[in-house]
């Protein structure tokens, strides 16, 4: 027996916090995992991978690592209006320390249990620190979320807050891929808001229940991931549409308020990535019921914006006036 | 949009090698891919990462490691007898060569349509690289091949032939994992096998065929990635159990009898990894059928070796007597 079998027996397969759930039909320990499907579902399945200095930075903790990727995965199925139901790991490590994987272990599977979706499979392999996790879900057949919907005159939502973890990279202490213009304010009260910049950055709330919820009230919809600017861009793209967003209805933590100027953080809203908040279009018949939905689910969730008949992204303020930021999109090969 | 998504789309989605299949109601381009499971069947899943420079040499071409990287995974559903449905890839380059990134999807398309397994989502990242396949299969609930289930009196078979990926590094001009002792003969016709070892190695033959037409004859499988006696090693943890294995029954192949002693041959049978050939248990009163099976299907199968009510791997040879090597089974975290 090798080692990798030891440490995935040890601290993932019979970790004491390894669950089931009754769709399991084999899991951790063979050539592949069975899982039942119930026959009036669909299954719907993401990928994200995540790489060292890249997604998360060098000195991470290996519970902040391994909370960000699920939660990432768990965006996922949010964005999809899918019922999570398992995930699988492709672990990639430079060398085995049994403190690290015993702590990622821990957390993973801590906000594993927290949203009933168990870790059923994967491999440990030797490389440079990264991973991959691919996760299932269930869907309704007739209440998926897709990107694919958006009709002119439809509403843009968008969930929580936006910018933190854009923001809290410069809190942390690293630097902005959004550029010499995103900074704090020099009088900021960073170690008052650290708390609330490590979670947003490192345990993104995945909107899970929100997404499902809202799965047939909304036209399209997508997760927050490279920034609104972008990510809205593929839901226009993708429905040949156009769009006007209102920055100052942009939805800004008082966190954010506190640490960086106003222009900063409508920037970091728009451009920075990590966010993973959820972004809907809404039919105008159907936004009273939506905000009635994210109300019942104490979850914040702020109109932006308009779809228009339009082909680009339209920025205004609250008066109306046009505003133009330089785009500064993160882009994964520049 | 950013560089991802035109790489995704250009070469993956709308690559003229994609296709689709109709369990697939939503593929590429969205949050999640979304599969159609047919009522009377389960879902098989399972992952494998792939790392440059330990799981395939840093100097292997985009065509090799996407032919290589999808087989492994194939050979996984192979080994539980199921059917490839999909797959999803995570694939992490440091730098986009669009010349690669063609050759690369060409490769993987290409040996996906030869299973009928569409790849239906993914993301590209940047880092190190390596990639992460995750595979969907179907299998019926009767005749799922589990690493559970053998029994003293099993007779243990393996398909195709052991040894020649990990002599084909040594042929290829790569270190051996196996040690020094493995070493080819100093008269090799080298240039005379180079293609079938290179096809051993980058292009294992998955056999998919074959498990899913045993798999209600066996009474366990598994596929073998880490050398024969590592893999079966897990057959008789699990089962509490013991088998015989005859080092002279096993499958060697032309070239590799060629190319090495016949010890060095049985060692890598034995400890080498990458052979991804199928290893069943099968009962007694079963042994006819598997072996008509594989005629049928042109797919070598021999009689290797027999379980036993022990709790040790022995080896003997066509004597009878017992015989030794020293262990040198592939370890990932050496």
């Amino acid at each position: 027996m090798t080692k990798e079998f030891d440490l995935i027996r040890q601290y993932f397969a019979e970790s004491k916090h390894q669950f089931r759930r009754s769709e399991v039909v084999l899991g951790i320990g063979d050539d592949g995992a069975i899982l039942n499907i119930p026959p009036d579902q669909q299954l719907c399945i993401s990928t994200d991978t995540l790489i060292a200095g890249v997604h998360f930075p060098i000195g991470a903790s290996a519970a902040q690592i391994a909370k960000k990727s699920l939660a990432v995965n768990l965006s996922d199925m949010a964005a999809m209006g899918a019922h999570p139901l398992a995930f699988t790991l492709g672990l990639v490590l430079e060398v085995v320390d049994d403190t690290w994987v015993s702590e990622f272990s821990e957390g993973l599977l801590t906000l594993a249990r927290q949203f009933n979706c168990p870790l059923i499979g994967g491999d440990i392999t030797r490389g440079p620190l990264g991973l991959s996790i691919h996760i299932q879900g269930l869907v309704n057949k007739d209440a998926v979320i897709r990107r694919k919907g958006a009709k002119p005159g439809d509403k843009i939502y968008v969930s929580g807050y936006l910018g933190d973890a854009a923001l809290a990279l410069l809190v942390l202490g690293h630097p902005s891929h959004l550029g010499e213009d995103v900074r704090l304010l020099q009088d900021a009260p960073l170690s008052d808001c650290l708390t609330h910049f490590e979670k947003a950055y490192y345990q993104p709330e995945p909107r899970v229940e929100l997404g499902q919820a809202c799965a047939s009230l909304v036209s399209s919809g997508l997760d927050i991931s490279d920034g609104l600017a972008g990510d809205l861009g593929h839901i226009l793209q993708m429905n040949s549409v156009g769009a006007i967003l209102n920055i100052d209805a942009l939805p800004i933590s008082e966190s954010a308020n506190c640490c960086a100027s106003k222009e900063v953080c409508q920037m970091a809203a728009l451009y920075g990535g990590d966010d993973y908040e959820l972004c809907f279009t809404v039919p105008p018949q159907n936004t009273d019921a939506i905000e009635a939905v994210a109300r019942g689910l104490t979850t914040p969730l702020s109109c932006v914006g308009e779809i228009t008949s339009g082909t680009v992204l339209e920025l205004i303020d609250d008066t109306g006036q046009r505003v133009t930021f330089e785009n500064v999109a993160y882009e994964h090969f520049q």
